[in-house]
């Protein structure tokens, strides 16, 4: 249904971006066959580094005339093979795209090209006493993946989602024509928002070749509180009270003894007071001294109040450093705990996430299988994973497929959706169509085909 | 090309909703054929109020397949003639679907029929400690007619606009089935985000029949500041510096000696400090009386710093609710001064909102036509008021295309866009197709297509 990539080809692309950023065939490292997580897996026919969107706009017209599929890929940072060419095709690499191209104070703004790394935002406005919220765990995923995504991070509870910090998009379309999307606005009743469409698509209708980020003035201060509990039941109800009660937490983070110390093995690190159960971590800003600590005082209270052992201060550089680092290490440790992983990142209403992980436990023990999880449990967005350990490659499909099936189940029936921040990709292309029933994707096939027709923009992920 | 209705359609419509709730031809009231602002008439054929999404979806699948035209109204406060029926047909009226369904403190959501009123929705939450931050301007509209337009209002500046409020929508589609998008949940990476599809549509690709809003915690504390400026130029300068200090307001108003004026001439009151040329209206909350005093502190001082003349606490609950009845009255003020009023809803990048004003009165000169004007300076929304005065119908209507295509020519050349919040409906849509081109009009025909194929659903607005 696809044209192959064939020699001319190549040389109309390398016309376009010349020799040094191609790759073809053999050519081609095998790392551009994967994401993160590697349960999906194909080769592009040919790797092409565009390096401004001219170049992107001129690859695409002539994809679009030829039938070539396109696969736009970042960092390649993500879980659910959303940047792997199922089809072949070009692998459009942006990760070179990554310049900081103004930062506006006067609006607020950041504009960047789309293979700028999130660290990089960072690094850029804090320096300057601005604040770039959205928080997703790797840092070196690139802002086009982010907004491809909607990634959320821990920060979620306070800030919102990075959907909530796009102000504007530049997008080529499959089409080859570039168009500008929202802008440095903070309102905008325009028309339907095309901007919000994209955000999320993961590459299906369009490529971001320019963004717009929203930006707040820096809080001045940070502290967080390390929270134990005697169990996980205790922990999570504890979560909703403490965000509700006039006193905002940035971040509410749940974590377990389990993952606690799968972390600091994998770290060869301990973090202290690391002998309980479970535990809420727990983060706040303000911009005095004073008011964060009113707001830390009242929040210690209360967690007392709800149940918590004890409260612990993290509050210097170190301390926050240490335990941070252990809270970022659970998927890297995890993946390093097993030969292989698959993951669910469900989100769920807050009331239930207690019931759930109840049921997680539940099914770990029926099927046999290792399933350690932690979670945002402020925003009610789970990361669980399944570890194959010892299993055949048999059973473990097996085991995935029977897992999988029980918790997206059970995840539904309590309100929550196919997944908080990691996307649909390839691999929850099931799940998602079994949650939003046929009509939705009607209409998810519907906005497909009338931004790409010819279906060449990452065919095979989401909808199709 | 749509069907007339018929006697024979109005009795298997009253069979749905029964004979109370339906009119017909002459029993139809004048008012349902135009909106607040009156720039767009049409009567419907039949006026039919439905009582819930069930008697929704089947008026809506009887229509589709009968090509009947339908046209959503709540309380019809809108200034672009989005729910004026300009095709005739069914003209279907929310405003008595306006039960609270929902309070869930656990999730902080609160789930809503869409006519309940924006003031009704206060009540309910703010006495039990919780917030719905936005704030536009007209209280008495329903929460469906404010996510239709995407409504904006004052506290955007530090809580943003509707669209961040909505965690969920329940829509019936044009062929009158019922579907669900987003949910309880905080985030979201579920597919193309339909949810945000519908936010801002104006009625044209669903009908939302429940809408389940998100709620923080109630700040404690708030406080106004007045603060006056020797003229237009030096307020204007300093609201982005006031914003990004560290000490986010909740909203930042501009006003003239002039829209004051004829506010305290209509509502007969007079603020207190009322004889300065140019104003910023400023306001703070926070959880304590402290932080809220050190907020306001370094603000004042700012405001100084930044040539402010004094600056003026509004603490007392007497004072705040003059002040912000003041505000609150431009609009009715300006419509009460003039025999007919047309507006302009522009968003620019706040860094051009003087240079645009400027522009404004320049125009205002040159066409001699009296255009008064005010404006969400701290989010750069302005609301620019045409009034015809004694002018003839002929000169009015001239003046009118003359000084609104310079306006809004400017404001694109600004990198603003046509409606911060009011939405595009019938009136503003060539100004919106001008400003986004033909390849984004054929995106969003697509959409609509997608969504409803016979054009049934409030056709002629927006894309048409």
């Amino acid at each position: 249904m696809y044209k192959k990539v064939e020699l001319t080809d190549v040389e109309s692309l390398i016309n376009i971006v010349g020799k040094q950023q191609l790759f073809f065939n053999d050519e081609i490292e095998q790392e551009y066959a994967h994401d993160e997580l590697k349960t999906v897996k194909h080769m592009p026919e040919v790797h092409v580094i565009a390096q401004n969107k001219i170049q992107i706009s001129q690859i695409m017209t002539y994809a679009y005339s030829n039938n070539i599929p396109v696969t736009v890929r970042g960092s390649g940072t993500g879980l659910v093979g959303a940047c792997v060419p199922i089809y072949g095709g070009i692998l459009l690499d942006l990760s070179r795209m990554n310049r900081i191209l103004e930062l506006d104070k006067t609006n607020m703004t950041l504009t960047v090209e789309p293979g700028v790394l999130l660290l990089d935002i960072y690094e850029k406005v804090e320096k300057e006493g601005l604040f770039y919220a959205p928080d997703p765990g790797e840092k070196t995923a690139t802002i086009g993946g982010n907004i491809s995504t909607n990634a959320g991070g821990m920060r979620a509870v306070k800030y919102g989602v990075t959907r909530d910090w796009v102000r504007g998009l530049e997008v080529v379309l499959p089409n080859g024509k570039i168009e500008k999307f929202g802008g440095k606005v903070v309102k905008n009743s325009t028309g339907f928002s095309l901007k919000d469409l994209i955000v999320g698509s993961e590459g299906t209708l369009g490529i971001i070749v320019e963004a717009t980020l929203r930006l707040i003035s820096l809080p001045k201060h940070q502290a967080s509180l390390l929270v134990p509990f005697k169990n996980r039941e205790d922990a999570i109800k504890a979560a909703p009270e403490l965000i509700k009660n006039h006193v905002t937490p940035t971040a509410v983070e749940f974590m377990e003894k389990q993952s606690l110390q799968y972390s600091e093995t994998f770290l060869g690190k301990k973090i202290p007071h690391n002998n309980f159960e479970a535990y809420l971590l727990l983060s706040y800003d303000g911009n005095t001294d004073q008011a964060l600590n009113d707001d830390i005082e009242i929040a210690s209270k209360m967690a007392l109040e709800l149940g918590a052992i004890d409260v612990f201060l993290v509050d210097t550089e170190e301390r926050k450093k240490g335990i941070w680092t252990v809270r970022g290490g659970f998927l890297e440790a995890i993946k390093a705990s097993s030969s292989e992983i698959d993951e669910i990142d469900v989100v769920l209403p807050r009331s239930n996430i207690s019931n759930y992980l109840a049921y997680v436990r539940e099914v770990s023990e029926q099927l046999n299988v290792r399933i350690p999880y932690f979670g945002h449990v402020g925003d009610g967005n789970l990361h669980i994973y399944f570890c194959k350990d010892e299993l055949s490659d048999k059973t473990w499909k097996e085991k995935i497929e029977e897992g999988f099936d029980l918790l997206y189940k059970r995840a539904f029936e309590y309100g929550g959706l196919v997944s908080g921040e990691h996307g649909i990709g390839f691999a929850k292309k099931k799940y998602m169509k079994h949650l939003l029933g046929e009509e939705q994707m009607r209409l998810m096939k519907g906005i497909k085909d009338t931004f790409d027709p010819k279906r060449i923009l990452n065919p095979g992920k989401v909808i199709e």
